[in-house]
């Protein structure tokens, strides 16, 4: 780059020096999550630093690894020119949506949107326009810009350390099973805190900013209670981005991996990573665009539109309670920031627990990686359990009702715990340890069929537990939040929606942490990969095989932590809808009746939606897996050389096709998932219009959000267990069970394995973002259903 | 038996007389109705003696035949003897419920239940317990008996002619197809007509046995409209026997068919229904039990519930309105008897324009029987079409909105139109002449995971249309009923979901004739497997074979059909069980609020349980499969001769396998259906009792149901369509496409329909009666909510 680094480092301690000047004017609070965000970006550079000083080992595997880094950057390039250009269409449509808004009546008598001008640094400042629709477009517009920035740059980050990462553990491998996790774990650490941080400081620099710029709770100013509102366009730019990457990265990495095991393992009968498959170094790019860039770019957004609805919640309830005074009604918005915060502070803590031990006789009898790892799980989980307590203790608190930190805290410690829950079920329910599994592996030895009976009922079951818990936390912590004391004018309870919300982020306390487990795994993967191409020892690829087989279960369990993170933030989420919608609307929006034909006619498209886009993302993955196997075929028979090592197979033009197709498929469903609630909402609105309805438009779209988010939860449970456990059941086998590799049962559970592949890691990601986007996109979009 | 026939037809004459007198007292409509089943009854009477005139064909085919008859009615008196066990005892826990209830002050309070002693032909009679309570509890034990009894024979009807017929048809099959196929059209409608006409008759005479019994309309008595009320239990009694028939006949037909193929066809690549098979006659034995006895009592209960749900919401609106004088208010109560009492007399049209032409040489060139059976059901639609306006302006006509009935009989082709886009939907996803299974069996050339994955993409697809036609035939029928000039006290339209009643019902006004087509498949699918078995020529199996397919045409619709009605009549039902909860807890209850948390988390449970019962319906075919799968195979290896048709298999030991499994299996989904809805009412009745909200229990089972049947109706529509499009994409490659019998190709795309038989037969089609059954049994223990 030709920028000067020393310029480039001054305008870094200026943009520093700025934000904290603008936290320190909205409150100590900010500061307090700007130093903290600002130390753990430090800690990461850390870790990149000490990650990139480990050798890169022999030349053999360098060269593979550019390889991959060359697909993968590649790809990623091309995607998101894509999304990019996607983003700015999109914001151009908001834009003018919200311009368009303004020019309605009700609107402009609207006192929420009647911002006065804007005051920077004590000066007034005037907007070329004064109209108060024009602001509001600017907000959520650049909002909406900012998110999809920071949710891209998330992404890139994850992929950057482990293209980087993955021949560093594939060479430390070959020396000691303890350094090779050591270093994934670092890795996936550094991508976990930059994320994380990043959600974090790009919110409260937004937050920060309103603040400072319109002058809120000045006399005749808008109420800080009524500011989080504004920050929709920012979770909702980062759902957008995330569905696209998770898509296409999905897309991508399944289905090279299906087409290279299809006619690899299947029909010629080669190992998986074998050099030999056209399609390997495909497959291998993307474990890094779709596990790595997407599942970043996945974690990124959820944390952000998490904290955005509590937030947004912590409002409404600071505002109907009166909670007055300096800190008070702050302390409700910011707390989900300073969990986050803390997130930060004791997953390090816990990262750095993964200490490379003496480093003695590196081919010693292995560690169980999975207990190191669960090892520093847990300091973290009590030092949440900790923080979270000191947290709720310090904003939390209010005389108008001494007990009710209390209350909330014990709120926290119900979404620490279903977390922990949901964590074990996962693993119960993909682990061949457990019954399930090994049920289905046995179901293999009477065939194909049977297999996928098998593997479908287990995934369908796997949903009641989940739910059940789920259930119990929703009613618990609403409960607890209830009871809490805090009361509004008229005397009601009115803590319970915040009570969830604190659970939500009580189970997203040990965020960093997760995603450091989860990152962990495609790193190990490629290491895996690249050892099997550069034809290392036997002992050698034991070791990442067990890294590798590790970050399998870690994979599956950050997803079960993912989805139950987003069935307890959904009833949030649409709350925050509501909210939204009533503050918009100018009156109270506090019912959803399916009981009116209309609102259940949305709730029924809301779960046909799930469905059509869960079949058109599988479908995506299908037909490009058929076109890897026509050309990996093609290969293997226009040059007869390759099975022999004499030719070199032409590992390019798979990149080349599978990235094209990816590209090509993930507009479908993602068009369907933007426009489909838009259009629903618009519909009804008109509908509603001529059949005398007010916000006919608005309660269609709750309905929809709330059906589609139930029917996402199950869908999504559905697909990631069957997917985890036909994975694990064939890793079962070929452990020698059932007869082991080669037999006919393990070539039955090959193709659970490969029907697996686009559930568990392209439709059932895909709508963990979807759930989300369908919320955040509701909430900006709002204003159009009125 | 040893009862004299004579004193039988007396009997049975006396009967016919008294409530012939009964309804006579009640309204001139019921005799209308009555007059029109018992016509015809007789008219299926001549059906049955012009089918087992027919003759049986050569001894091995009637061998064969009494072995298939044997097993049948063997399982079904087994089956029906655990059913109704379950019955008496289910029957004991409601008596016991509504008995403790009646001891609450509210319900001695209660004006509805303190019904009047009853009045039988002018003298009143005294009860021994004049207690309220006591009386309902025998009306709903009463009704909920005879509802089971009813469908109990409807199942028994269905089975008992399909297992006589299908040696006939085979027998035909020698000489004409033209024969074969009237014989099975005939004797598909026989049940049809029986079920049809019993759902009717026994609506019927419970109505105006209740009617005349309670004095309804005498003063001080109830009110005709809150009569139908009083039926709800029929249609419990109907649901609860079609569950556990539909279960157990589908695991028993899909293990022993799953079981079948996977030994016989896939390991040792003999054909289907190959007589060297063990497990060929359970496979036979089963489409009689799983397909005609099931689905005659899945078919029974649909009617039952949406006519008693379509009473129920005709007598509401008739209350509002102040309907009076003769006719009107019976006429909106009666309606739906009157459609479907002349769908008796279109449907029988329509069969009776199949004919046998003039029986020229039998081997020319085949007419294609689907075309045949679609001229007839082109017939029965037009008539519908009149007998439904007609109807309309009959009973619907009122001179307050004298254009209501016109708008009403709108609604009624709003119906019709619906259930003809959704035969034709079905059509397009599941016959392979369109694009999505011919892609399907393309998908099959990749191997078997892609053939997986494809179909359940276009499974998961095809959910999208079928819920585009619900939801715009549920808007559009409400919107015509809304604006038909129905209104109540206070001006405010209320014909609109009396409207969307009308349509289901125009709907289902063609039920007779659709169930005719699908009792047409198993029969012939039956006698497609004697002729196979007796070793008949080729040319006697084509015919067979061809009837066979278009067998599986007309199910794949069926299906289609029922799911349809049950979509748009889950709305009827879920108003009806509001109704209910209203008059029971003699306060409005209007609203389900899914933003109340426990409401919400009834919904979220509500979809669970039908992700668990698919779970454990599918599993339970894949576990009694693996027996039957292992229990083949050691025939084979034990009596070796058996390939060379030197030894017979032991068909027997795989009946009683397949026979001993289907009781133990259906258990477990079977009960987990009905408690769990009580279950959840009852616990959060607990919890609202406590925590101070009124009628909490009611709203969470109200939510439970309604996500409930928004999830079952999309995945049954999945289940369904991927199971047909399998089955049929298999047949596709059949055909010769794509490598034909025995390619790669064909073997992947067997594993797709061995995958698909337990979607399709089992756990879909138990998903159809599980929605219906969710709303029955809300509707009947809505007092244990309270």
């Amino acid at each position: 780059m030709g920028i000067n680094v020393r310029v480039l480092l001054i305008l870094l301690l200026l943009g520093i020096g700025l934000i904290f000047y603008i936290g320190a004017r909205t409150s100590p609070i900010i500061v307090f999550v700007f130093s903290i965000c600002i130390i753990s970006f430090l800690f990461s550079i850390y870790l990149t630093k000490w990650v990139l000083a480990k050798d890169e080992g022999p030349p053999e595997m360098v060269q593979i690894s550019d390889a991959i880094r060359d697909g993968a950057e590649g790809f990623f390039r091309t995607q998101y020119g894509t999304i990019s250009k996607m983003a700015f269409l999109l914001a151009l449509v908001i834009f003018c949506i919200y311009m368009f808004r303004s020019t309605t009546p009700q609107q402009e008598a609207s006192a929420q949107l009647a911002l006065p001008s804007p005051i920077i640094m004590g000066w007034r400042v005037r907007l070329w326009v004064q109209d108060p629709g024009v602001t509001s477009a600017y907000i959520t517009v650049a909002a909406f810009l900012l998110g999809a920035l920071c949710s891209g740059i998330a992404g890139y980050v994850g992929m950057w350390v482990s293209v980087r990462a993955n021949v560093r553990v594939s060479s430390a491998a070959r020396r000691s099973a303890r350094e090779a996790l050591q270093i994934a774990v670092r890795a996936g650490a550094f991508s976990a805190m930059v994320v994380v941080g990043m959600a974090v400081i790009g919110i409260a620099i937004l937050y920060s900013t309103f603040y400072v710029w319109l002058g809120v709770d000045l006399p005749g100013s808008m109420k800080v209670t009524d500011l989080p509102l504004l920050l929709v366009g920012y979770g909702f730019g980062a759902s957008f981005v995330a569905l696209f990457a998770q898509l296409g990265g999905g897309i991508f990495t399944k289905a090279a991996d299906v087409g290279a095991d299809l006619v690899g393992k299947v029909e010629q009968g080669i190992p998986e990573d074998d050099p030999r498959n056209p399609a390997v170094i495909a497959d291998l790019v993307g474990d890094n665009v779709g596990d790595c860039a997407a599942r970043g770019a996945d974690l990124f957004e959820s944390i952000a539109a998490e904290i955005i609805s509590a937030m947004i919640l912590g409002g409404t309830m600071a505002q109907r309670c009166k909670i007055e005074g300096k800190y008070y009604p702050s302390g409700f918005i910011l707390f989900p920031l300073v969990v986050h915060s803390f997130d930060l502070v004791i997953s390090s803590v816990g990262i750095l627990s993964i200490r490379g031990t003496r480093d003695s006789g590196s081919k010693s009898p292995i560690e169980d990686p999975m207990a190191i790892l669960q090892k520093g799980y847990s300091v973290t989980i009590v030092l949440a359990v900790l923080t979270f307590g000191l947290s709720t203790r310090w904003l939390l608190y209010t005389e108008r009702a001494p007990s009710a930190w209390f209350n909330f805290a014990l709120c926290g410690l119900v979404g620490i715990i279903m977390a922990y829950a949901f964590v074990w079920i996962t693993k119960y329910y993909t682990d061949y340890k457990h019954e399930p599994v090994r049920t289905l592996a046995l179901s293999s030895s009477t065939g194909h069929g049977t297999n996928i009976i098998a593997g479908v009922s287990l995934g369908l079951e796997s949903t009641a537990l989940p739910v059940l818990v789920i259930s119990i936390a929703i009613v618990s912590s609403f409960w607890l939040g209830q009871t809490s004391g805090l009361v509004d004018e008229d005397g009601n309870p009115t803590g319970g929606l915040f009570g969830t919300a604190v659970a939500t982020m009580g189970m997203l306390s040990t965020a960093a942490y997760v995603l450091t487990m989860d990152m962990f795994g495609p790193i190990a993967d490629n290491a895996g990969g690249i050892v099997e191409m550069s034809q290392q020892p036997e002992s050698v690829r034991e070791i990442t095989d067990l890294l590798d087989a590790v970050g399998n279960t870690t994979k599956a369990t950050t997803k079960g932590f993912a989805i139950g993170s987003a069935g307890l933030a959904s009833f949030l989420l649409f709350s925050a809808y509501m909210d939204e919608v009533a503050a918009f609307a100018r009156e109270p929006f506090k019912q959803v009746d399916i009981a009116i034909p209309e609102v259940f006619v949305g709730g029924l498209l809301g779960s046909m939606l799930i469905y059509l886009f869960s079949s058109w993302a599988c479908s995506a993955v299908g037909r490009t897996a058929q076109e890897v196997v026509n050309e990996v075929r093609r290969q293997f028979i226009e040059r007869p050389g390759i099975m022999d090592y004499k030719e070199k197979p032409d590992y390019g033009r798979c990149v080349a096709i599978v990235a094209s197709a990816a590209l090509r498929e993930m507009i479908k469903p993602g068009v369907l998932a933007i426009v489909s609630p838009i259009a629903v909402g618009l519909l009804f609105r008109i509908l509603g219009y001529y059949t005398g309805h007010p916000l006919l438009g608005a309660k269609v779209v709750a309905s929809m959000l709330m059906f589609g988010t139930v029917s996402g939860i199950l869908m999504a449970l559905f697909l990631n267990t069957a997917g985890g456990a036909w994975d694990n059941a064939k890793k079962y086998i070929e452990t020698g069970a059932l007869g082991g590799k080669g037999s006919d049962c393990h070539k039955a559970a090959v193709t659970g394995d490969t029907v697996g592949d686009p559930f568990k890691d392209t439709a059932g990601p895909s709508l963990h973002v979807l759930i989300k986007m369908l919320a955040t996109i509701t909430l900006v979009m709002a204003p159009v259903f009125l």
